[in-house]
């Protein structure tokens, strides 16, 4: 018989961290994948507005783009607007760039976009027309598996360095990601954070303007959202405390959420524009409002997976094309605007705007100038009360002086639990095997996983396998050799 | 907020029932069912050379049939090897039938051999070849609406009339069935039946002889036994107490367990053939043991339903058709080799064998003759300790006299207790919709099965709309009228 | 077999009611208990003072009492400083009171004081000595079975005039009253309330100016707070962002923290000042921090009882004696400085103050102007994640436009998880007994109770069986001639 | 933030060990304690007359006493009677006496019977009149701290000289011992074994015989079982298949269950005298039949404590005096009819006799010769569903060949219920210190035992250090010097 220590029977568990006071005229950011080229100028723009004053430590594998964004951060303390006092610097090494951090950002893009192609396209062979193929499914199974290892350096980092620092990472898979920097680091204070919720409170403000002619906007509406990151639900809704489930009631009937979508409907649409047709029919069906855009959400309930391509228009998503991905680094930077570049030499003309990030108002909540209260991903202690414990969820968390604390947000109607749980399952299942690199174990998550269900016994292992072999340079923390599942695979032994 | 008690803060629960005495000289046994052509013959057999003696109620819906199984019952006592003292009676009410009764035999087929052809045809047309289609995915799932009603009235009959009695059922699909009866009557007595976990201890005790060189037979051999009826899992297993884990770690890695078989090898076989090839990947896969027929598991690891018949055939399984069907009643008269009629006409020659059954080694146990261990279905009071609460669930029980206890199995790994739990929800989900024929909540069981989840939504309604069209007649407990589900879906509308 | 559902199978719950929207410009308050002679007058003062206007309905068994509270309701809006506009009326039903409530207070005292001096008087027979005996303990599970069927009405009452309305319980003991409404009525939106928690946040911004030199009061005190009412911890703790705990770690080694008193150092005091020793030692052997005054602690930890009066004293504690009580109907009233009927003749001037209640802040939350964290009693979906679900538990609360939502406060330490699961058995085996008026069900609630565990079992009885006798006017809801306990104890039989 | 991974989400877990297979015919047992005066010869005998052959290692810290009880076994070999074939040996390591063993006995002493009397007379003092303080409360306690070092010494040696033996521990503090087995080596396949059901099953018989006139002996009693040892419970006995509830129910009833004692009609009596009042009376109480003798009960039941020796006395039970300690050993010595020396020296007549142990039955269903049922401590994986996981509860096994698993025995009544697991609690709690030998985490759970609770705080802490003062010799793997606790404590610091 083999006994292994309980949490609930041996530990007293707190659901926050004893993160590090934050002083708000004083604060030292060190941020991870600080070359980037859209976020961190919109980071540089709200720090600049803000009323904090402090130390950003740019730090990239792309050293270059790192130290462009400083020369920026620093040129913009200059512009008209600016009213906060921040200084940039380029870092080379993590000690460097962690030691004495109050705040990590964590954002970066390991592998180039070859894999992300991959990720969409071989799946594609099998019939699994992912939109995004980012999160979860064959593609975000991949795509954590590569990136997994590295945050398990961060998290190890930042034990060394900065064991109280706040910890805010960007990074997708969300789930998979932040869950394994606690899984590395278990007294680590980090939040997963995702702008999806946010896009839910945008419409639905929009349904009070329209509906009930109010005057609102993503602010004044609040929800209660509980779920993983991407499958979020909300099942409370209000704004400015009037309830908007009766105006949801009211939609879900109409014609508003009974349309049909052609590809010609969509050839010109953006691939981040939501039709919110599987959010309706959702809806509809489990009586809990989904909380993410239709391309995510079509992932994670995948029965609207199954009609193509074709039968991804109908409901309104287009897929992202792996040419798209192939141009572009991550979907953030689709509607780039910035040119830092430009602006430095004046050759683009510079004005200082805001981006909608939430990261400025954590932090002002966090110096104690708030109380803010916004959705985020953190280990479940209760606050989804059905859902695995330890796992990542999402849910709104209070944020306060030195203090991020998730609300309790109660459970699921069965079925949705059951969606959930089994996601849950194959998250949980990757991690475990990450520890070891066990390839095996990890094909045990990717065959259990709702996308790949749909494929027969050697089309999943072969479809593991090619991935495996055109991912091999960026699966070196995995052991492929040891592998019986791969030795099975002529794709793989062939390869 | 609504809050509802949970079970573990407001009662006190034990793990068996308080069920009857039984006295072995003196058994009265109500039999639902007993117009049966194959298992009455078969028990009247078996209870006519065991030591108790009592007396059965036949109650069939044809009541010819009892009738003519009465007759034969009586006869039986005065033939060659008899030595019992047994009374056969057919019942025309279940009144009759089931006052003062110490033991409850259902085993009923409440629809005809049609509507099995429908749970396997229909389903076919979406791509959705079930090799049994009676227990879970879109025909298991039709087949238990049309059942369940009908075992809630039986169970609401024996709170009446026998509310102490050992009830046994054998009606498919077992772990829904079994969760009705204890649904509508909580204090029932009821064990779940099924002979699939025999047939796994049977194989072992072949494996022990071919491989170890023992004599052994399926009673020699003990396993560890747990899950739910059929996608039953083994994580220990002993001949004589000799490890069996061992020879089954060297024949997965053999040619034994690596055969691929097309139409043509399978062609001459029974429909209840087991090549084990099903068996042997999940156990190369997951190093547990599944311990229910090939036929069985694929429906529940649906991966291995999806390459159609040919991807079936290659894993050794020949798919029950929905010809066969037509012509039998039920699986389990396959084999058919008892002619009652014959028998008492003198026509054929009669000479009293044995079945397999362990029917009357639990009633022996239960009136005190022996200790008895075997698989049998109950709810879940932490003898699988990972799987829900109050579920229907499948582990080695330990009977003795006026006890039916459950052994503690354990767990599983998380991919496994994954998979089952999916399957639960369906089931959970089913029986709360049947307590009002709710026909919308069912429907959201349908979807989340996994069998199903590969259909898109359309087709998942349309499906579903096609079965009830198809089954109107046997559907009368539940909501056609109110369902919105229906009304969405033409298939209904213009049907 | 004997299977009930539990709640995380069946249903999906969430974690705060769909409360009333609230109208700040038009709310209306039922007040039961509306005839208070100290929190009515306060609460009237703080109204008058606030941005909210509407219309407050006075209830009481005493309508006198109401009705002069009313007069003086509608009198402020009139004096200097009054700046909303309340309309005041002494109503005479449930149904006139309730029905349209947007906001209900219940504040009662349903029994005389005599029931108080016995619930002091006759465990002290027995060698307990509780402080203040009102909450846990003889005298507490006695308040509680008195109270318990009231509040039950009072459920039943809001379920039938204003299920939605948001239900502000501040009669003692929160934790069973609370409990009891949520027992009748699940879908109750009912807070319980209680200033323990405040003072500890007042003492803590006391030590924050001393210790750290800082300027803070309670608001600026944050802390992460969990338990059950009176029995309440806080695990962190920070003013303005900056961490308390090194100065508590400091201060529990200090002489401030290692007092010792006597009847003569306490003689001078008020029953309520609070010496903080019994919270300093839970403190140092615990490493959490009780959060309720030492009066109040010392009846749930209970080795603090163990020494008489002179044991109370010592750890700085003054026993609430019994001829306290029998001249004070509430410990509230005991600084009384309210007379009403001496504002209203002009016999005493009259000035415009303001309370220290959160009532305003809370309903001004809920009306949408303002986000609010506060301690409320709640019932636990997972914000205390190892608690009993179910129970009403004491953790902060988000508070917003319509949404009262329990923040997660994550665990305990093992033992200080024992003591406060321990009186949680003994709250829900009252609630539980109460269904029925069960009274030896009650008995064994009593039995387990903690302080009454000191006693031998002839005399624990005993002592239940005087206070019956004592008190039985005030328990006709029990049934008590169908009780064994009380038949087996002369102290009944011979009374 | 600090997660720690959960069973349930990481591990699969079977509910019960891989153990050794037991041939029959060549059984190798390693006896630590095998220098045992009465139970050593006691299975000597039953060995000689069971059907299995085999070697005894007899290990003791008085060597001599092992080498004499080695003589005493290969005699007995040749004595009348004697049909079995068992060679002894007396070893001096560890690594000789389990190296290769199949079965490892444990019982032994540690200390000197001195120990004994302080746990007896040093609470008592504090007016703690434990009856045998050696389970629970504040002897028990310290019995576990003196054991617990030194039964993780003999786990790691188990993992390191016999990883897959069967060990029966039959060292009180049972369930401390047991646990702190486990602890150690999670994988150790251990059972705790105890008489105290035994004796119920023995008195269930006798009321068979006189209340139903049936011919009953203790094996034709089954009952189910649950909680931990010596606070086991009954919810369900039978008699062959008869229940005996209707029998218990009438007899709580009567005289018998009425009955009161004094000193004098205890005097003459033997301390092992079980007058079944206590049991009499929590059976009134909670409608369960708790299952160990009353002198036990007492010490978990604590209210039956607290009349000092006379209260104890008139519930029929004597305390063990600590003049008897002095002079015994262990209680099981106190009828002690063997005299190794005589009979080997011929000075006293010897004729083989069988014990009432159920070791060899338990052995010879391990070797596959019976199906076995029998009451056995084991960690928690399900079997009793309401108490904390992986704490030691006692419940019935099912042993077969290779295999030993627990038996679902359900839940509690709420207060049964919180009187165990606030024990569990205590146990859980000593069990963690002792990973580190932190005395003041020890101390904690000394806190919050339910005898204790009734000192005040200064009491428990000087109670605490007086053992610690008397026992300190045995006591080195703790540390002292790194004690708060004791630094607090003049009892200790003045010593």
């Amino acid at each position: 018989m083999t006994v292994t220590p309980t949490r609930a029977e041996t530990t007293a568990t707190t659901a926050t961290g004893n993160g590090t006071s934050v002083d708000p005229d004083d604060v030292t950011i060190a941020y991870i994948g600080g070359g980037s080229r859209q976020w961190a100028p919109n980071l540089i723009q709200d720090l600049a507005q803000s009323p904090l004053d402090g130390e950003v430590r740019l730090y990239d594998t792309h050293h270059e783009s790192a130290e462009q964004n400083a020369r920026f951060g620093n040129w913009v303390q200059d512009q008209e607007g600016a009213t906060a006092d921040w200084q940039y610097e380029a870092t080379e090494t993590l000690e460097a760039t962690l030691t004495g951090a109050d705040v990590v950002i964590i954002s970066t893009q390991y592998d180039p976009a070859e894999t992300f192609v991959h990720d969409l396209d071989i799946p594609k062979e099998y019939g699994i027309y992912g939109a995004v193929a980012a999160t979860i499914g064959p593609g975000g199974i991949f795509r954590a598996m590569r990136t997994i290892p590295q945050y398990r350096e961060f998290a190890a980092a930042i034990r060394e360095y900065c064991p109280d620092a706040w910890v805010f990472n960007y990074t997708n898979p969300v789930h998979f990601v932040t869950r394994a920097l606690y899984d590395e680091y278990p007294g680590i204070n980090a939040l997963g954070l995702c702008h999806e919720v946010l896009g839910t409170r945008h419409r639905l403000a929009r349904y009070a303007r329209e509906e009930l002619d109010m005057d609102a906007e993503r602010s004044d509406v609040s929800v209660n959202v509980k779920g993983i990151n991407h499958f979020t639900w909300v099942d409370e809704a209000r704004c400015k405390g009037v309830d908007l489930w009766p105006v949801l009631e009211d939609l879900v009937e109409s014609e508003h959420a009974h349309q049909e979508f052609t590809w010609d409907d969509l050839a010109e649409e953006s691939v981040f524009t939501d039709n919110w047709q599987v959010t309706w029919e959702l809806f509809r069906r489990f009586d809990v409002l989904p909380a993410a855009g239709d391309r995510h959400l079509i992932e994670y309930a995948t029965w609207f997976m199954q009609g193509g391509q074709e039968g991804l228009n109908r409901w309104g998503v287009k897929r992202t094309g792996s040419d798209y991905r192939a141009k572009h680094w991550t979907p953030a930077e689709s509607d780039q605007t910035t040119d830092v570049e430009a602006w430095l030499s004046g050759e683009k003309e510079f004005e200082l705007t805001e981006s909608n990030e939430t990261f400025v108002d954590i932090l002002l909540a966090l110096a104690g100038e708030d109380t803010y209260v916004t959705n985020v991903n953190l280990p479940n202690v209760g606050q989804v009360e059905d859902l695995q414990s330890d796992a990542v969820v999402e849910t709104n968390a209070l944020i306060r002086a030195g203090e991020v604390r998730p609300v309790s947000a109660g459970g699921f109607p069965r079925p949705v639990r059951s969606l959930i749980r089994g996601h849950i399952d194959t998250i949980e299942t990757v991690i475990e095997a990450s520890r070891d690199g066990d390839l095996d174990a990890a094909f045990e998550g990717f065959l259990i996983d709702q996308q790949i269900r749909t494929l027969q016994t050697e089309d999943a292992r072969e479809l593991f396998a090619k991935l495996v072999v055109a991912e091999e340079e960026y699966l070196e923390d995995w052991d492929l050799e040891g592998s019986s599942v791969l030795a099975e695979s002529e794709a793989y032994t062939s390869a």
